[in-house]
């Protein structure tokens, strides 16, 4: 009989996506240039040339063998010690080789961190605003995610909901800086009074407590906006990176783990990782993909247009009476609805094809997320639609 | 803290990667050329020049944004489309791409599989000799593997031993044609014979069982050898394929399982593999790389060495007076030992610079695996030292 507990799944659906197929099927309508299209979070500009060159200078000069041939399921040697030379001179830190395991993306990333430094039954604790999928990542590992009420003045980090939250059952803390949904990126401040809390719970509860670190949008920080390397501020961090963003490579699926090399047992988390990799099927990121990143580390695609997005975007917010803080980075922004019911809010906006996703699914509900990842031009004539819609409904 | 029970599996050593580290350490002391190397199943032919080709064209021409872009979980639709066509043109089968999940590889397609079409403490049988990573491709689903003893006449299936092991917990038969290790194909025979057994218990237990049909070796047959499609013998199959092989890309992590559109609730397996998907961070195999297999479907690498290679060992091993099964494809042989010991004789054969796997990791104690990938001139060195090994150790 096929699985009644995945089939299960299948009612659950994905307002991103629904909000994504209204988005598609009103395009087929009017024109999807003249949707508003602000539901997801898939990079709108292309991988840079020095990557597609590099691609095909392997597939005309590598022996076929070594290109396509078994990777570790670690990851291939040269390529993981290649990533730990570049994350210690870009960030100081002193990784090696075995510090490194290579995953399929970031999503691959947190799932394995999750199983390695837990067991069924331990806790996991998340911060909304949160990316919906941390409930199947954490959840389908036995472990428990448990959600920390929002930071609504200024989506850091709810300390004091978190020392309600905080356990002897609690594992690990989930962090995603720069966020999404909610564009904001963790102060030094907050990350310093987070590994305190950590290093005093630890003591209480006589046992390590890890940060597990999404950190896909990591090279994506607007002007000026100070984005601490989370692992360089607390030893029991592990890492999780993909390029699906900073490199606009989504469907290649290739990211990895770092541990770091002060974490407790930094030797053997990425020989667990490949060992969990056994039992799920995974074995290793596609063999071209992982040698071509390590070919261009510290590339990334022309990022520049989400923070000349951001900035339209929130002017016209702000001059529109909205309250939004203001992103440090990534490609979403975070608003406030003009009323209580954000879901309400959300539909009403379509009648003007504008395309936003109710924050209830990120565990925040009276918000809302926009994905401006879209092409400027685009952003440029949204506004009016957005002012049309606020004025026709909130202030008529 | 880390999984203690992940960890536990790091002393869990396999046998095969032994073997060949034995090989790789001995080679750096007398030339890699001299050691007789028969241990990894790694494709020793290159992939062919096409499929080169063909992703430099798409690197070249295609836009990145779709080239590299998010595939859907289930893998993207133009390719589940046209991989459904080539099958149905090739076996006579009736698939859409609605029956079509890519998946990395097919450890990544067993795995999915098995999830899809079991429940914690189901029980799941797979018949000795049998691939070892089937023990964690299985039980960590939460189901049971239970291995029914090998036929060793002829290494078809022990039916016998299958009727003691069959029971109403049997939500799945994992079968592997042509086999690693014992390189046989299974016969119209065996399989007619497997499927009216399966009718009759799935009616006497009152639910479907499933054919879970691991398939990476489907196009290394040998000359003569009729390798029927197991999935046009018994409606509830899952066929489970890699390219790892047929193309040598075993890096590239490219498979997919293809659901009978006749198997019960043919319609949901891919949608619920896609929701396993979301638990393990999987979500997509890489999308170059789907694009590409999808551009080459029915190209293989140049095969015929490894039946050329079979053909100079077997008829050496008959010489020698080694009880053997004729291989009907892939790169694998598995001829019964000259002592009941196999391990003993396997370490026995390294005085030779032969490297043998004993049977024992296959649930075959007795027998040995030879994994003949690997040069033919290398193959027809390797042969003075098994004449070596055997006159010296066995007939002195």
């Amino acid at each position: 009989m096929v699985s009644q507990d995945y089939k299960s799944m299948l009612n659950g659906k994905s307002v991103i996506r629904e909000m994504s197929a209204w988005a598609t099927k009103r395009g087929a309508e009017i024109g999807y240039e003249n949707v508003f299209d602000y539901s997801l979070g898939n990079p709108s500009v292309a991988v840079p040339q020095e990557f597609t060159d590099k691609m095909i200078e392997l597939l005309q000069t590598k022996s076929p063998m070594e290109l396509h041939g078994y990777s570790q399921s670690q990851g291939i040697p040269a390529v993981r010690a290649k990533l730990a030379e570049y994350l210690n001179k870009t960030y100081g830190m002193n990784y090696t080789a075995e510090h490194i395991f290579m995953t399929t993306g970031a999503a691959g990333a947190v799932a394995h961190a999750t199983r390695a430094v837990t067991k069924p039954g331990d806790e996991v604790i998340t911060f909304a605003p949160y990316f919906p999928e941390y409930q199947q990542y954490i959840n389908r590992t036995g472990a428990v995610l448990k959600v920390v009420a929002a930071d609504t003045e200024r989506f850091q980090i709810n300390f004091e909901e978190l020392e309600k939250t905080i356990n002897e059952k609690t594992a690990a803390i989930l962090i995603n800086t720069p966020n999404n949904p909610s564009g904001i990126v963790y102060s030094t401040e907050t990350l310093e009074k987070l590994a305190a809390l950590l290093h005093a719970k630890q003591e209480e509860y006589g046992h390590v407590i890890f940060i597990i670190s999404d950190e896909p949008y990591r090279e994506i920080v607007f002007d000026g906006v100070d984005a601490p390397y989370v692992s360089k501020l607390y030893d029991n961090t592990l890492s999780c990176y993909s390029y699906s963003k900073s490199l606009s490579l989504p469907g290649e699926r290739i990211g990895y783990v770092a541990a770091n090399p002060k974490c407790t047992d930094a030797e053997l988390i990425s020989v667990i990782c490949s060992q969990i990799s056994r039992g799920i099927g995974h074995n290793c990121p596609p063999s071209i993909i992982q040698i071509a990143v390590a070919e261009v580390l510290g590339l990334t695609a022309d990022l520049g247009v989400y923070e000349t997005n951001m900035k339209l975007i929130y002017d016209e917010l702000v001059k529109l009476g909205f309250t939004c803080v203001k992103p440090g980075g990534t490609f979403y922004i975070f608003p406030k609805a003009l009323e209580e019911d954000s879901v309400a809010f959300c539909q009403k906006a379509l009648k003007y094809d504008l395309v936003l996703v109710p924050g209830d699914s990120f565990g925040c509900p009276g918000f809302f997320r926009m994905a401006y990842c879209i092409e400027t031009e685009k952003v440029e004539r949204s506004l009016a639609a957005l002012r049309k819609f606020v004025e026709a409904e909130y202030k008529a």
